[in-house]
């Protein structure tokens, strides 16, 4: 089959591998008619991620058609149209039966090579997809693969972040990153309650997009967050702050942001091992900080309904939409920042 | 000062009565800008509600401004815009310290005559608040009166609805009932993150009301609102049912709407003392159902930040606006089913 | 292999049947340690439930060691000591993925003949457990067989109960209701944090055995109950009440109990299909009540975890232990009244 | 009035100063019985507190008779035995109102000299209580002063910390730190539901102590408390870890016994601005932390009533009782560490 596979930093290649087949008894192999390249495989391709051997088949978005079923599996047969989480959970162990899915024991992530378990990646035309009953999930056939292709990642990943943020009703809630997933965080953060999204970011074409879907944008180069933040709340601060970009600069204005009593959401991934917390500002805070490697599986179906209803799309950030062929061309261009999201047709 | 009172059923009147002063340390007077006619008055304009005695100034909903204000009051201060809740609550006692405030022990309700502390309505030119801090708002300058009128009462309600229904992101929520509570409920229902809603009445109107605002309108007397829910659920019934009528039909319907596990939220209020509750439905469907007397004080606030942000407008509700001389003219059309809502302005 | 039958009201016997075999990839066959009689096998006794048919082998409450173990079973293999939930779970339905394994689509009744799948009963000397990884539990070898053996029904019933009830530290709890699900209940609420726990019930040995754990016993035939609770509570009423009886005075009592904005959880099964609830009343309230079904599987390990840790021993309502081949006169006391909890051994 | 006056680093005096009188109408004047002195007190004792001017009078635990009641307050009368908050919290404001009273924006803490508002200490003879109705609480007949004086701050922080530990029933739990703060939250975790709590410390007599109230006692310089709480959780980590001591070694510990999914609660205060956070440890774990001014007023009713039934006496950590005349002996027996808790009698 036709695949995408990385060689060197920022060297990809589109050639034939071999395509997967049944394994376990719980697999399904699915044929992928939509994936996309997300932010972490922009890592993978400049070379960052170790353990990448040359020739792994990378990407981790998918939406596809059951081709062949495990024995073991309930929820799906051949033919179902299907999208799925970028990493697999076994539905079975001591945290997938609390629902703490991306704790799973037994999980893999699709497209990584050497780590969690060396599944092949989506960027191809066939998938092998392991526990299929917890990974994936229907798509009603209303809801565009364009659509659905976001819901096991970026946009799972925007649903757990306004939950662990728990915004509520009412809320003023301050975003710091306005990439994928922090624009698609504040349009899941409007479906949650919040009364209005504070959007950061010093990416004139980002703010933009953020201050179309509702949010007052506010460029970190020009204005200060908190003035505007405490603008709107009385000098208070923000009921919930979610940090989307995973630096110490943005972690740190994040913490400046969130009001007393309030929650900080920290979904940005830090290169860093530590991070120099402000551990008094907390205290007299009394701030909880929920950190998050996101648990998308508890979230897809609730997203997906959000999609068929008209509630939010997804799909408003594609930039660019490519033929497999071309992924290395799709690369190019996010990587140097002119797609903001590429999605591949095989 | 001018004032509405009632004089036998359907027959109420505008004239002169004393205007109410500072009783205790914690209260104020307000100068009444706009009121407005609730359901719960028509209860009291037809006769139904008794200990109502002839000369009661009525009403319970209002805007205005700070007058006079008693020495304990911490809150407000002459010449503060203000709207507030249709009964007070002390602050101070046990119930209270839980933000249980519709229980509070020192609660009285405004216009309703012997009953709850016999405290003077507000449709009328003044009205005496007590326990202000606790019971009144602040009503930013961008939020108009016709907005805010609805904050302390049938608005406070719909939230107190969507959250004792537990309405969660992506779910699928029945309101049985199309009245202006029900309407703002399902408004409500969907800044909770309601996916869809479901509304069930029988007067064209208001159905089409309800679709205007995204929802999908069921005429209970030409579709069977369980088919319609079954639908959209794949069969399962709807994540959350909210009663909002108060008779047996709609809560045996209700309770016939919710799915296993599911949330069933009664606020529309009974004339009986009794209903024969499906016990072994409910055992069997794991179903949970709260009752309620609505807890719109802590609720105020957060109503009033989506209003001012833009995300709902109770104001579109609106009828009738008349000046408080012509109030008898609001109850008569009111009292025909010919308003929605009747406002006064004094 | 040896097991108890059905045969009539009043008639079961020991007899020799066919052993169970694995059928489904994720079925385990155990062979059976100890089980144990439970209030609803009392029902079956008595001839109540219809669809036992003659032969039947009931029982539902077991402790084991697996003896084979189906293909895509994940958790368990042979020789491990295991208990387990008196209803299966699947573990991948709509229902199962939310925790909610007591509406598992596919769920099936250990002994209950023809309904919820025919799946033989546990007083035998084997069984097979289908979805053994979302339906058993491991044993630590702390654990006795006898404490075990109530985890997955009458012990998880009671955290369930506790659950719903929603029972938070400093609570004052009353249980309506001292059979063994009521008195476990009571030893769960103090865990759960009850400050004191009232009792209700009218057999003095079940009331001397609530006294013990540590309850305030209260005989309705000689005390006012709701006198007892408001003396507790300064006249405000129970912040939890657990109906754990099924009947409509009990129930009816229940709704008296509680406070205005207190929770009642109905865990009692009732005969009847309607019961005339206190709608009113509920309403003025602002009463939550709960309905459940026993999702005993979202608890069993935190129960077993009380249990291996010291919190609280159920085996404490041990009354008689039998072997198997007594199990009929094990029913014969029960029936009588004159045993709390009967275990039989294989 | 007597009372305990601070002068200079470990010079503290009993001598007399002007009493106290009323100045708000929600102000009540107490006659202290019984106070006591707190590990923050230490921190004034040993000069380490900035802004408490010589002549101050410190101390924030009380118990005592009402001597004298403002107009406004609501709660109580003359010769209600009470104790209260070691702050004041208004009732009124944005944060009092959503109960995090802890963020008052008028509070005023007890003995802190020219902070928060100036307010003279309890180790007194009387003792003004600003915003009594909600700052204080009544005392029980039952309970007594040496067990109510710990209500309003140790262990008020202890329910606290079990809180927003989010401590379940059924979890492991660990507590680092066996200061009072530390053992008192032990005790609390066990009435919420903690199935077993690890205790560390190194000094023997507080793990001897810890051990008596059920705890597993590890001590930091012979085992590690890592492989402790593994062994319990086979290998998964505590559910719920609690820093009760304040310094980056001990919070670097606590990171690491957090399972994954779990929360840590840091109620320890840090002399330090900020903290060596293992951010990407964070991120893998997924891990909730919470960071906490104690916010008491939301407990204390509850922590009364534990006591109250029996379920946890605070009174057990009592050392050592003296008249206030004594007080500068207590101080020097706790500096020393030769006592764990000091009781003051007036």
């Amino acid at each position: 089959m036709k695949a995408l596979t990385w060689h060197a930093p920022r060297d990809v290649r589109v050639g034939e591998v071999d395509p997967p087949h049944l394994v376990d008894p719980l697999d399904v192999v699915i044929r992928i008619t939509t994936t996309a390249i997300c932010g972490s495989d922009l890592h993978i391709y400049r070379g960052r991620i170790p353990g990448i051997l040359p020739g792994t088949v990378i990407g981790h978005e998918y939406v596809g058609v059951v081709e062949e079923v495990g024995p073991g599996v309930r929820r799906f047969k051949k033919g179902d149209r299907v999208g799925g989480a970028f990493r697999t959970a076994c539905g079975a162990c001591w945290y997938c039966r609390r629902r703490l899915y991306t704790h799973c024991e037994n999980s893999m992530i699709f497209g990584y090579g050497l780590f969690f378990g060396s599944l092949q990646g989506t960027q191809a035309e066939y998938a092998r997809i392991p526990f299929a009953d917890t990974t994936l999930f229907r798509v009603p056939p209303e809801v565009t693969d364009e659509q659905a292709v976001f819901v096991g990642d970026t946009l799972g990943t925007a649903f757990f972040a306004a939950e662990i943020g728990e915004v509520q009703p009412g809320d003023i809630v301050a975003v710091v990153g306005c990439g994928p997933v922090g624009l698609l965080t504040q349009m899941v953060a409007y479906t949650y309650g919040a009364a209005k999204v504070v959007a950061v970011d010093r990416i004139p074409t980002r703010l933009a997009f953020a201050e179309r879907i509702g949010c007052i944008p506010v460029n970190i180069d020009r204005e200060d967050p908190l003035a505007v933040v405490n603008r709107l709340t009385g000098g208070r601060g923000a009921d919930v702050v979610i940090e989307a970009v995973g630096t110490e600069v943005a972690l740190t204005l994040a913490t400046r942001l969130v009001r007393p009593g309030g929650v900080l959401a920290v979904i940005g991934v830090f290169a860093e091992e530590t991070f120099p917390f402000p551990i008094r500002e907390a205290f007299l805070k009394g701030m909880t900080v929920r950190h998050g490697l996101a648990n998308v599986h508890a979230y897809m179906e609730e997203a997906l309904a959000m999609i068929l209803h008209g509630r939010l799309d997804p799909s408003s950030l594609i930039t660019h939409t490519l033929p497999l062929e071309e992924a290395p061309q799709g690369y190019l261009l996010f990587d140097r920042g002119e797609a903001l999201k590429v999605i591949l047709k095989t």
